[in-house]
């Protein structure tokens, strides 16, 4: 999937180290398009509203944490609706895509994809793509009115149907490019927004007038460079549930151990806000934090310990925890690609299970719980429905003004356009040498887990990635700095 | 409480337009204090984390929508550990005290406070006070420990009690020295910041060591500069249950209008997030809207015009709006010098009854909710859990590190310190003519309740209002035109 | 309304003191009706079930506390299949109606009648009635099937709407007879279903083969005989948490009360049991338990008293409680015939406000909370949604085998058919010289408000009430004294 | 395990077939034991209350649904306030123990013990267990009071701690007589009653005035006699919450399959009523009703037809379901003598998967969740609070009336006292020849799984068990024909 950088994103620069990394228009390779007013002016709803439209040069920084002499880094162009659009309400036939697992908001998103459609730019031609990727060849379309989706927001799950991988770009663009669709709404993962990523680098290759705008999807809250992704809130608060429950267990027993596995392949924010939010566990373990069981400052020796001092203790631990202890999966994938986990709960259970029996020292008590379905399908709450409700229309008052290949994001609190290529070229993970996780030691008292040579070796190694990344001198990991960068 | 602005902010400025506006720090008029390493140096859990302590010169800007060439603007200093404190633990004796209404976090707050005191800095005697500001001088103190607070933030409202107003300056800062406290934790509002800023004054010029830190509360987020405040997510949540119940009683009913009052006293967020969360309200009402009852464009025809359409409707009025339609309550004054308003959901609810009454020709049911009580006294959700943490903890960090007379609060996502008198000079208030209103009318439908005149002055106002604010000539209102200012 | 009781109820007297009272039958008045066998015969379902049809002799005893030598008393008929039924399924034409105030579970009955009717009986044309009674002539009907109700049961409220009062018999028996509707379902609580008796009073007149079936519905739970009212189970859930927040507001506030009113006009079940269920609340005020505010062994005596041991404190008011006491309102009445209340938790908030203003020794700060509407209009709890099917099935089994003039209730935990007489003819009330209510005082420690000479009244009136309605010399007032009659 | 039954329970029989199972009492081997008037009669919230003590002749039948000429049947002792008491208030020291696994409501039980005692008897002397039988000779006690339990029914767990198992009767009662015990309260299931029917015949050996009271715990209400367990109803609600997410995942992908694991090893009470309470579940499967995968009639051919109908199916599987199907665990046994099932959820998912990975026809997504842990682990709801409330002071009733080795429970919605034999003596469980069962087949619309020949002996077995177990030539099944069992 080696995508050129430079059809993807277009960089400005300005004085003072201001640098824009735009997103592509349609006019970049098709250059004579004919513009018109945008229909909002006549919408009386916006008549009250000063300097409703977006100005032209609005930009919002990355990186917010500055000194008073440092240059000014990386811009995103601002969301929001233009003065001019480059389609008519009749011309346009919009569709929408949900692809990979579920997560909270999905039906939300929708639901504001079509009524901003519809109520604000009056399209009525919408359709939703049934089972995501693969159902633009080889599915039934729904067709999407405000009235089929005006109460989907209330239910979880998503009503367009999901499934992961199986996605053939040129059958994808062919039945696109058949049924005359010119706007596409894609939401979904990293892998879906690669996948939107070709599939706006073949349309712009046949030349066709399809504006392709992706809404990024995971509950993991793994994609770079926004705040947080949508349904991210909700799946924390849900996680409270899990570990109440094992909190409950673990007092009412003699040395009762809680275990509740959340997700988080490759990224452990949710173990890591679930953990904060509760403030009832005793140790979190996440992928980029590694860990290990046996020895002095192991996960066997601060079991005992807490057991000996409290009676019992709570463990969160996020799916793709410990991923290196459990060799023997890692030739598996998945249709996605991902690494197919064996279920790390499961197997941290059976390890401590084993290791206190072999012991007979201390008899322990062990539950486990794994919520990750029981959160994954409820609706979203009122926080991630409001922030739906903006990533839709930002990607609505995009696709109209023209802008194509771009994903819509929240970066320090505001509505942007951000290249596709800056989404998928990385994942968020967790900094370990940054003070949120810093202030998850401190809240749960856990080891570190690492040993003075990890230790040096992880801040070198995040040294040079953030070099690599940034380029600046000062405050390198600022990206991953954020004081709430996914609860905000 | 004419407080000068030079003593409780430091205007610095550097290249390009930047201003940073600096809070007090002890040194400001005790010349010759002494420092100490900070103890967090030593805390295992730190250990791990590269340039943990914040760095000197961190600043975070206010506005962050910005143009190639915009200058600089307003900074304010980041909130966090520094290497120095001007406190040895032992020294320290802290107090925490909460004034006003109840607000979902207080007691997450509290227990913040106290871990953060004891676990980061070592810190052992913290005393609640009783009751809010008066209970410095006429009540009983409770010493908190990390195990008195362990379980409160599962519970609502606040253990150390409140009360509004009843304030004597000189009488509470005679107890903090009878009672030898240096380090004073003010949670509470408008009011109650503006009490914590005399305070501050009071204390420098008696030239006493005593830091004095501010944790904003306000349920209705009317406190301005800050992205949003403590507990105002949870309210947003929470007011769900409220309209779903307004928008059951009146669907299953000819005609029927639920009508539900929501907090709000002089700005209207809550009631324009939850509506936005919902989707199922028909009209909000705020008190930065002005509307009329009768008439072409009043309420009562647009309910008329609602209720053929769809047989029902629900309205969301702010406990603040239309108050100039109450006259007869104008002169009442709470104990904190509030205006003591008139319940507006009894009254507006009575007026539409009256005047479908006597029109005799479209017989109404309305159905009034008061959810108020219910949504102020829940436990705080995991979002704002993490939030109240993040904020407990600054202020300690900063009171510490010497900083006195701040508020800590969170602008554009980072945790910053704030000088009283910006904090207290004005309200945070929805902006009729921005966008996120703009939003609102366009879920709901509603008129403007604006005549062409009044909108015109609207805009007027809105512009010199903003021009005096911020002495800018591009995008005056930035500060009210985040896209998430109070759910991020 | 006089309905002569010969019509409504038949008596069978067997050895030992044994008294069924029986529903009528459309045979009652059509001798020679054609029965068929009964379409469950045939159901896979069923073919498992050893005995599936209801025995023909088996009833239910409505007193079980019971003594060796007992008679045996009063019965009722089982509810359930019969092997023989008085209607095909191709000639049912069925129709349903909701009347009065919501209830938890309202569209679950109305879910599973469709159901029932189509699954069971094969039967395909049901209609529902819009807007409750007046929708017979003055409104369109809907068609339901199980398509149109398969979801409903989640959602709060009607989806056939409702409405109060406005019942012209022969209005409705013409439209009744006009459709050619011969199953009427009637939901509706004590005065709909008076006017269901009155409506199978005026069919049996004309001859019609229509069967008339109501289920009780009252979130009140004041209907007599049967165990308790569906959606009572989920409102006394729901009132938790208007006592939460209450306790919550008192507790943080110096003389803190939190006040909270419930539903219940005549009678104070749901406060009752929401006070067990919480045990927060200090004072509880239902209809049947008068009480006085000033003087010794008075409200506000016994508020002064607990506020000075506790602090603070929480009273529950029924909203038809100390209705004595606002005389006022006497005169006026709904629609329904139901004396208009004068909202009582207003009044006596007032009133408690005054007494202490007026004092001056001890300021108080009380909040007032009244969820109401939040607990009608929330969807029903599991247990309320099986207990609402059996209902409906036990309808729908009934009219099916030609019972008429009957309603669906669950005696001791069985389902049996009631003469309507038998539920209308008064209403079920706490018995405050019962053992329930002593549990009640016990746990709140509250006053009985009784002084010697009412309490004694209060023994000799129950006393011949009771006589005069059991006409027995043992454990009189059995049918009020289960242990849980409302949420068993 | 041997205990002669002669010794639990004393038979009387009077006229027309009435028989009553009474319970032990201290007279029975203390012959002279003095008496004291009740000091509830000083109690100033009973004197309000008429006939407040039970009648001594007082009972309760065990079979309510009767016909004109039935005999009378088994009856049981109505519980509550008997006139006379066997202790002095000063004389008892009690201890109460909670066994076995958690359930919603055992704090509840455990507060109302405490508060009962106190409040109702003027007892002082309460000891609670650590950690379940073993505690009575291993670990530490804690004196409980009204105030320490003060909150706990608002936490999940039980605060006493408790363990499995474990149980040495002698020295048990060593440690109760010298503890100098003389009411102990033994809350928990099979096993544990079984434990505490021992404990009390061993201290009847030793003619020690010491009173057992058992309170039945079992979250799958596999308890026969009464009518349901506490916390049943709690669980069947948050049941709800896993199948609503299966429901959504499975919707949400073509073919998608939710499986839920719900309680119940010998019994699928929760599972039944779960999916009663839910009905979006297309197939519940439990241990009383055996089924098979394979070929016709089986349930992979069911899961078949189900998708290419709906596209996507809920099934509902009660951890004891199919063990037959798990021949290798056969031989394990956990402490408390319960066999230790395999994981029959995570089994059967495997099953699915493999059964349709190898057909290589219908690609199908599998979710499966197992809430068990986050349902036990919640605090019980209002219902199963006042339930919880009626056990306890009837338990504390009984005991203060000298009566011993009882259990207290719920017999048609009537408190009793009941012999433990006839709790212990069987296990309570879903009988699939009867209604309940037929009615959820009919709202599934599953196969029986059941063959001709299968479904022919289950007939046969059912009407063998019953005669032995009754006696009676009708109705024979009628113990478990109750309409709600469970949730009345």
């Amino acid at each position: 999937m080696a995508v050129s950088s430079d059809t993807q994103m277009k960089i400005i620069k300005g004085d003072y180290g201001y640098v824009l990394e735009d997103v592509p228009h349609l006019t970049d390779y098709i250059p004579d398009l004919p513009t018109y007013p945008n229909p909002l002016r006549s919408n009386p709803a916006y008549s009250v509203v000063k300097q409703y439209f977006v100005h032209v040069d609005d930009t919002v920084p990355q990186k917010i944490v500055v000194h008073k002499d440092s240059p000014r880094g990386i811009h995103f162009r601002r969301a929001g609706p233009r003065q001019k659009v480059y389609f008519e309400s009749d011309e346009v036939h919009a569709c929408i895509v949900t692809c990979g697992g579920l997560c909270p908001g999905l039906n939300t998103v929708i639901r504001e994809l079509v009524c901003g459609l519809n109520h604000m730019y009056g399209v009525t031609r919408i359709l939703g793509i049934d089972g995501g990727y693969r159902g633009f060849y080889s599915r039934n379309t729904v067709p999407l009115t405000p009235k089929v989706v005006n109460d989907i927001h209330k239910r979880g799950g998503t009503i367009l149907g999901t499934s992961r991988g199986g996605h053939d770009t040129s059958k994808i663009v062919d039945s696109i490019q058949d049924r005359g669709i010119n706007q596409v709404y894609i939401i979904g993962g990293d892998g879906t927004q690669k996948g939107a990523a070709v599939i706006f680098e073949e349309i712009r290759r046949r030349g066709l007038k399809v504006a392709v705008a992706g809404i990024p999807k995971t509950i993991d809250n793994d994609i770079p460079v926004i705040d947080r992704s949508f349904g991210f809130d909700t799946a924390v608060e849900e996680a409270q549930r899990a570990i109440n429950a094992a909190h409950v267990e673990a007092e009412s027993i003699e040395n009762g151990i809680g275990v509740v596995k959340l997700m988080g392949r490759y990224s452990g924010f949710i173990a890591m806000y679930a953990t904060l939010g509760s403030r009832d566990v005793d140790c979190c373990l996440i992928p980029e934090s590694p860990f290990y069981l046996e020895g002095n400052g192991g996960l066997f020796e601060f079991i005992e310990k807490r057991l000996k001092e409290n009676g019992h203790m709570v463990i969160v631990i996020a799916e793709g925890a410990g991923q290196e202890l459990l060799s023997e999966s890692l030739n598996q994938q998945d249709a996605s690609g991902n690494k197919l986990l064996q279920d790390v709960g499961l197997w941290i259970s059976q390890r401590i299970k084993d290791h206190f029996a072999k012991q007979q020292k201390l008899p322990i008590n062990l539950k486990y719980i794994d919520p990750t379905y029981m959160i994954r399908a409820i609706p979203s709450n009122a926080s991630d429905n409001v922030y739906c409700t903006l990533l839709a229309q930002s990607a609505v008052h995009g696709a109209m003004a023209g802008y194509t290949g771009f994903t819509s994001g929240l970066v320090n609190g505001r509505q942007t356009y951000i290249p596709f290529n800056r989404i998928t070229e990385r994942q968020n993970k967790v900094v370990i040498t940054d003070r949120m996780w810093a202030r998850l030691l401190s809240s749960t008292n856990q080891p570190s887990f690492l040993n003075p040579k990890a230790l040096s070796e992880a801040k070198k190694e995040e040294e040079s990635h953030t070099q690599l990344l940034d380029g600046e001198n000062f405050k390198k990991d600022e990206s991953e700095t954020k004081d709430i960068p996914s609860l905000t």
